[in-house]
């Protein structure tokens, strides 16, 4: 099967704005090479990840594509992040459909420029292929994290404080907004959650800063609970939550006074890219150098138990039900 | 958007399917964590390359599933050869319909089994979603190279002597049967090719002994006229081969002599995944050599010239039209 017949005269196009996206990655070559090297410094060891995101299933067809293009770099930034690495390019593989224009191209080719630019990566290696089904799109970030340093979900220890970077669930509630009012009204209303749904910020500032302070980390893209629980499998501990602790934006704010349920959102909902990390008791000062450094909020929401299992406390101390937990894959 | 509700019942399978592959990876901790970590020797930097194969465009939907991730690894391994490096570990991400059964999971696991044992990799990491249309595979494989040892295409001077290994234009004669006589016939008479066709056989022995021998190396998916203009374009040179040098099974043979067309298909067709290198005289003893050491045969088929066109010459030194050249992607 050769897909020469099925070919866009797009994939001129892509080149000619994909090349130039890699002209900071010596070893890539321009592209024209079967691989790119990386020099990985000789203290560190790589650290990789793939992430694919389909049209119609992890966003909207009519999403800017500019946004998608950043979405689907950042998603990835957040796992190194996550490992406590420093990201250091990435490999791109673009299965495009017929009706892709060439305007949507452009778009999303300056959405990685942009993005490019704020994190200092390039674009290591690309393929791009005909579908006849959505657009599909997968990125391969590489990082480099010192030898040994990784940070894992499985380190979490019994007593560990729990804490989370900036704000819980404001991504689930646009999207909740995006189904129930349309985009333009929730653009509108609620501009704070929107762009946060649309354009998650990877913590790639404070990954790097929490080997040796966190015991263990993810990112939350799942849910809080969800993400928590894969710390807490890996871990073999259980974990107790503050409700009152857990950090919400004043829009979001708005909506859990609105409608309790909402809570739900925050327990369950994905998408935040925010870091989750459990940290030994003695690191706190650590941890508050990190939010002075950073000047990103670190909030402590909780205590890694023995138990294995995950609660939310309310105000009175008595259990929170929680209903969504969010989702699990492998 | 999330695909909570899209997510088939198949995700835990995967899942426990993936697991076991990932074991022999230490970096990988049973794809639990954001990352993989992967430990590049201190003298080496990292290589790493990204394929898509997509169902209808790279693979008939009915092609059996094993043979869909074998040749889906392999043609990545293809890709590390070709630089001269030793793949280390790759990086799946699955987009699946719904329709996808148990029973072509379990295949699909199984043919990776295969060949992880056959190129002593494993499995760093995966990501699977679901796709409202085709099964779309992508794969990244990173191998490691000596720090500026990587073999690139932009190497090759004029004088050159032009090589490639095993035998050219199997895989895309093997197609054309496909398509006008259908699989069984073809899997009866020309067993050969159509085996070349589902499963290339990457030179993963062959990439690393190019390094000092080889000026330029590429591997060929695309054909052989369009694989060597890579070279020819990043070395800003040209070619001059011999059709009668050219490297051809006894079974692909039998369709020349039946039909002179088939050459049109040795020059351009793709998908064979033979090395196609240059290398300065002085080294035609090393070349042997690899040979020798590999059990691969590797034949001399033509000269890098300083015009900057490929032109490949009859048994009267007559030039042969090339009326199909393969395709270029970037």
């Amino acid at each position: 099967m050769n897909d020469a017949k099925n070919r866009p005269s797009e994939f001129d196009l892509i080149g000619e704005l994909l090349v130039p996206l890699a002209k900071s990655q010596r070893g890539a070559d321009g592209l024209q090479d079967d691989c790119a090297s990386l020099a990985i410094n000789s203290d560190c060891e790589a650290l990789c990840s793939i992430d694919t995101l389909v049209a119609g299933v992890h966003f909207f067809e009519n999403d800017p594509a500019d946004l998608i293009a950043r979405k689907l770099l950042r998603v990835s930034l957040s796992d190194i992040a996550a490992s406590g690495g420093v990201p250091k390019g990435y490999l791109l593989a673009l299965s495009l459909p017929d009706d892709v224009s060439n305007e949507w191209l452009r778009l999303f080719a300056n959405g990685l420029v942009q993005d490019q630019s704020e994190y200092e990566i390039g674009l290591l290696g690309g393929d791009t292929t005909s579908t006849l089904g959505p657009l599909t799109l997968s990125l391969t970030a590489i990082g480099e994290v010192p030898i040994g340093s990784t940070v894992r979900r499985s380190g979490a220890k019994k007593g560990d404080d729990i804490f989370v970077t900036g704000t819980i669930g404001d991504a689930a509630l646009a999207l909740d907004q995006i189904n129930e009012t349309g985009r333009d009204q929730t653009r509108e209303i609620y501009r704070e959650l929107y762009d946060r749904y649309l354009l998650p910020i990877p913590r790639t500032n404070i990954g790097p800063l929490l080997i040796g302070t966190a015991s263990a980390c993810v990112d939350i893209s799942d849910g809080l609970c969800a993400d928590l629980e894969h710390i807490c499998d890996a871990s073999t501990v259980g974990a107790s939550l503050t409700q009152a602790d857990i950090p919400i934006s004043s829009t979001a704010r708005k909506l859990l006074n609105k409608d309790s349920w909402n809570w739900q959102r925050v327990f369950g909902g994905g998408d935040d890219y925010e870091l989750l990390f459990t940290a030994p008791l003695i690191n706190r000062e650590k941890v508050l150098e990190i939010e002075k450094k950073t000047g990103v909020r670190i909030t402590r929401i909780g205590t890694v138990v023995s138990e294995p299992t995950i609660s939310i406390m309310d105000a009175e101390g008595s259990p929170v039900k929680i209903e969504m937990f969010g989702w699990k894959h492998f």
